[in-house]
Order: C-alpha cells, then sequence, then structure tokens
C-alpha cells in the first residue's frame, strides 16, 4: 500500500512509519522538521520503500506535488503542534498548524481523488469532563487551543467524508510517553533537575491525574482500528485504564535519577492555562474491538523516564 | 449597552438588531453585504443608538478599527454564510465566512479585550443523528462544511472562554424562515412556480422532516437564553416541537399562490449532498429555563410564505 504520513518525522509519526513500513507499506513522510527531527527517520531511511519530503503543509503547492507524483492509497494525518500549552500566547500556533493543516489535507485529497484517511485526535476535545468519557461524550467544549483544533479538524473530516465519499479513522490519544518525546513534563523535570538536583519544582499541586500511553502501544492501537473497522467514520478513544498522578512522575524521575530531591509544589490545581487537571477514559469500545494496551500508565512513563536519560548518558 | 452585531445586516441579524435596540442598547451592526442587505436596517437607521459598518471580518485592519472606535460590552457574532448546499463545490465558502469569522472575532475580542459573546450555531452540528438531539448529543459529526464550521467555531470560543476570561452564550438554530430571508426552500418553490404554475419540481422524495422556526420567534429565543443564564458557557438548542415535511411546505405554497399544481419528486431522501433528511431537537432545556416558540412549525412556514407572496406583489 501508498500511504502518506503527514509530520512522519514526529514522535508519534515516525514510530508510526517504522511499523507501516515493517509490514511491506510504501511510506513518503512529509514534514516541516519544525517539531520532528531526521534522525527520528534513521531506521526507516534504510528501507528502499521509504522517501522522505520536507516540507510545510501549508504550501499548498509543494504538498500538493507530492500528490502529483505519488498515487496514494491513504493518508495519515499526524502533523500537529504538540506544544499544549504554547498557544495560549498565540492562538495561531495551534489555529495552523493543528487545524489549517488539517483543512488542507482535506482540501488535497478532494482534489487528488484520495479516499482514506486516518487521523491523530485527542483526548482534549473533551475538555474538562469531569466523568470517564467515552466518544459519544458530549458537549465538545475544549479547553485548550489544540483540543479545539483537533475538534475543528473532526469536524471538517465529518463534512468532507460526507460530500466526497471519503472513509476516516479518527483516533483520539491522551497523554502519549516514549522515545522520541520531544517536550512534555518527564522531560521537564529531568531537565529542572540536572540544574538544581536537590528541588523539583512542580507547577500545580501534583495532583494531576491522567493517563499517559506507551507510544508504541499508540501506533499498535492505530493501526489495529485502521484494519479491524470500516465504517464511514470510525472513532476511538486510545489509551491504558490506568491513570499516573504528576507528583509520582515527580517522584519516579527522582528516583531513576538516583536523587534525593524534595519536591515544591508552585500550588494550584493545573500546570497552566488550557490544563485539564484530571482526566478519565472511557475504553470500552476499542476494549471490544479486541486491543489492550501493553504498558501501564505508570510503567509506560517509567520507561519514558529511563529512555530519555539513557539517551542522554548516550548524548554525552 | 454598547453592542456589536456581525452579519447584522442579514436575515436573522437585521431583526435581532431591531430588537436590542427596542430595548435601549447602542448597536453597531459590521457587515460586508455579501448576504445582508441595507434595506433590512431601513428601521434601525431611523434610531440614533444605530450604526453601520460595511466591512469584511476577514479584513482585520477594518475591523479591529471597529473595536478601537467603540467600547463594545458584548458582540452578537451572527455573520457566516447561510447557503449550506452551497460550500459542497468548495468548501472554502464555509471556511471563510462560517469559520474564519469566528475565529477572527475571538481574536479581536482578545485583542480588545471583550468578555462576552453571543453566538449563532446550528443544528447542523449534530450531523445525522437518528435520535431527538438534546445539547449533550455526542459524537458530533456534521455532514454539511457549513455544520463542520460551527462546531469549529464552537471549539475555539470554548478555547479563548477558557485561556481569555471569555463568556458565551451559544444558540443552536434549526431552519429559520420569516421576513427577510433570502434563499431556501420555500423561495426556491415560489421560483419554479413562477416559472411553471402547473408543476413543482420537488428535489429528494418530500419527506425531509424538520423543525422551522420563525425567526422572531428564535431572535426572542436568543435574548431570553442571553438574559437568562450566566454560566461561562451557556449553550442552548433554540427551536419548535413540531417539524414540516418538505411535501407539506410544497404543498402550503402551492396553496397560497392559488395554484393547482402537481408535485414531481426528483426521488432519493435528501436534496443535496450534506442535507440532513430527518432531525428532530430535543427542547426540554429552553423549555425549562421558561422559553416556548409561539408559533409552530407549519404556522411559521405558511408565515414566511405569505410575506414573500406580499413582498413579490409590492415590487411588481
Amino acid at each position: 500500500m501508498k500511504i502518506l504520513v503527514t509530520g512522519g518525522a514526529g514522535f508519534i509519526g515516525s514510530h508510526l512509519t517504522d511499523k507501516l513500513l515493517e509490514e511491506g507499506n510504501s511510506v513518503v513522510v512529509y514534514d516541516n522538521l519544525s517539531l520532528g527531527r531526521l534522525e527520528n527517520l534513521d531506521e526507516a531511511s534504510k528501507n528502499p520503500n521509504f522517501k522522505f519530503v520536507e516540507g510545510d503543509i501549508l504550501d499548498r503547492e509543494k504538498f500538493w506535488n507530492v500528490f502529483k507524483t505519488h498515487n496514494f492509497d491513504i493518508v495519515f494525518h499526524m502533523a500537529a503542534n504538540s506544544d499544549i500549552a504554547k498557544s495560549h500566547a498565540n492562538p495561531d500556533v495551534d489555529f495552523d498548524n493543528t487545524f489549517k493543516t488539517t483543512y488542507e489535507t482535506l482540501l488535497a485529497m478532494k482534489e487528488f481523488g484520495i479516499k482514506k484517511l486516518v487521523f491523530a485526535s485527542t483526548s482534549a476535545i473533551y475538555g474538562e469532563a469531569h466523568v470517564s468519557v467515552d466518544e459519544t461524550y458530549g458537549p465538545l467544549f475544549p479547553a485548550s487551543h489544540y483540543g479545539a483544533s483537533k475538534l475543528a479538524s473532526e469536524g471538517f473530516i465529518a463534512s468532507f467524508c460526507e460530500n466526497y465519499g471519503i472513509q476516516a479513522w479518527i483516533t483520539r490519544f491522551p497523554n502519549v510517553v516514549g522515545e522520541r518525546s520531544t517536550h512534555g513534563v518527564i522531560r521537564d523535570f529531568i531537565k529542572k533537575l540536572k540544574k538544581t538536583p536537590d528541588c523539583l519544582e512542580v507547577l500545580g499541586n501534583g495532583m494531576q491525574y491522567k493517563p499517559y500511553v506507551y507510544v508504541k502501544d499508540l501506533v499498535d492501537a492505530i493501526l489495529f482500528v485502521w484494519k479491524n473497522t470500516d465504517d464511514k467514520i470510525n472513532y476511538f478513544n486510545i489509551g491504558v485504564e490506568t491513570r499516573t498522578r504528576v507528583k509520582e512522575i515527580a517522584q519516579m524521575v527522582i528516583e531513576e535519577m538516583g536523587l534525593n530531591a524534595r519536591i515544591e509544589y508552585t500550588g494550584g490545581d493545573r500546570g497552566w492555562v488550557g490544563d485539564v487537571p484530571e482526566f478519565s477514559y472511557n475504553l470500552d469500545k476499542i476494549h471490544k474491538l479486541g486491543w489492550k494496551a501493553s504498558y501501564t500508565s505508570n510503567e509506560a512513563v517509567r520507561k519514558a523516564i529511563q529512555y530519555i536519560l539513557e539517551m542522554d548518558k548516550c548524548s554525552l
């Protein structure tokens, strides 16, 4: 199968690319390298069925050229801004990179008659839900511009499906951790502790409680959903049943670094504006389909900490 | 109160403007007159508290100038493309006029510190729901780009509320009929029958079954919701409990025109791509708040037919 992966040099996109190649597909990665990194594609680059094109989705001429050159069977649209806190100061960050990229991808698919789309959506569309949310939860009032951009993306995916006979697989991710991540709470803590090994400042009260899924589990789930469902619009929460508190992450990081640091909380129930402090996912739908994560939230977090520390050692 | 009404020269926006002026407010209407008409503001123009500015919301300099000149207490954002079928051929019609206008309105509110927004949303965000939808219905997969654009708008309204302390009143309209409407099924039927008075061609099988609300009832409800709720995000379906089939509309138009035309159906369950053939609204939330429509769906449709025929007579 001939596949386009947008954002394929990024954290999740590169793992997806590796897996798609491993399964014998031809993969073209289109990425502007704003957050993605070429080194994430080191393995992929050895495969003759792989091609990388550096470019921005909002550069319509360049993007459409890729569709002209290749006859794609399906698009995996993974490109997005992944630094959710960033767009509080400037909403255009998510408007352009998280939403407009989706709209442009849909326009290109319409133009070139591509009929299948797998989309990286998010739990952030549910906003501050105080219950365990399943896929039919409403109302959808996202707290962050990132969540708004993904909800807007889902909306247009639906209307493009109806108007132009496109089929979509919408997979909604919680926090994702593991190899190749570029930012997030774990990296923040490690960075802080390197500067001040005796004290870790934690934004908020440390009680934020969310599920963290391991990146390879996530990629596995995306492909599982795509291969095992065939509705016009297929939509699934992907995640783990367990959750991890921010204070537990802090403790694990301190432990894995072999430190004896005290933790200082800045207070308040959230780390930044647009943060959702408690979040719980109902995963019945994907469980019924036959998929479960192999790592718990705590295991995924610890694995991610160990990986980052190992990488840091190598780069010394 | 000093109020900005975007799209205030349009069908619904102009009725809203009249009512806001009647209640003693100062109103600035900003409208690009693409669908709106100055004659809709004939009454308003006589009021010293009224001001009209011709301009496009996407012309940021011009739009921001209005915010610079006036110190608004609240924005009623009514501007949108209202011809839902139109964007099947070109999704940008709704992307630009229905969604981007909302995003630009939010950016202007952020820039100028305006903290209150009343928004014209739509039943089209619910897509093809096969049940009576209440305000928490999900998943939200709109069939039209118009619905997608309104859903995208709601998403960003929510994130702007959370990020910048804005308060919003989201009112979701079904089909709206009455004085000053510019298009829709009633006008189509009248136009067709003037050309061929013995035969009316109806797109689809005539069985489409939806609620039609009278425009003055709608405006009454918008203001009622705004005045009687005070959450961060207030969201309500607005409508009538009754519904009207397209074939009934056809019969009423023929009757009111004093004709004896036969009806020919083109077949299929919908009139155009993106149409939702059956739609039913759960109105418990607004009823509990204390508001009910004064006209039934059939009464609203008949009233609208009579008005258009009367207007046509005058313009002869």
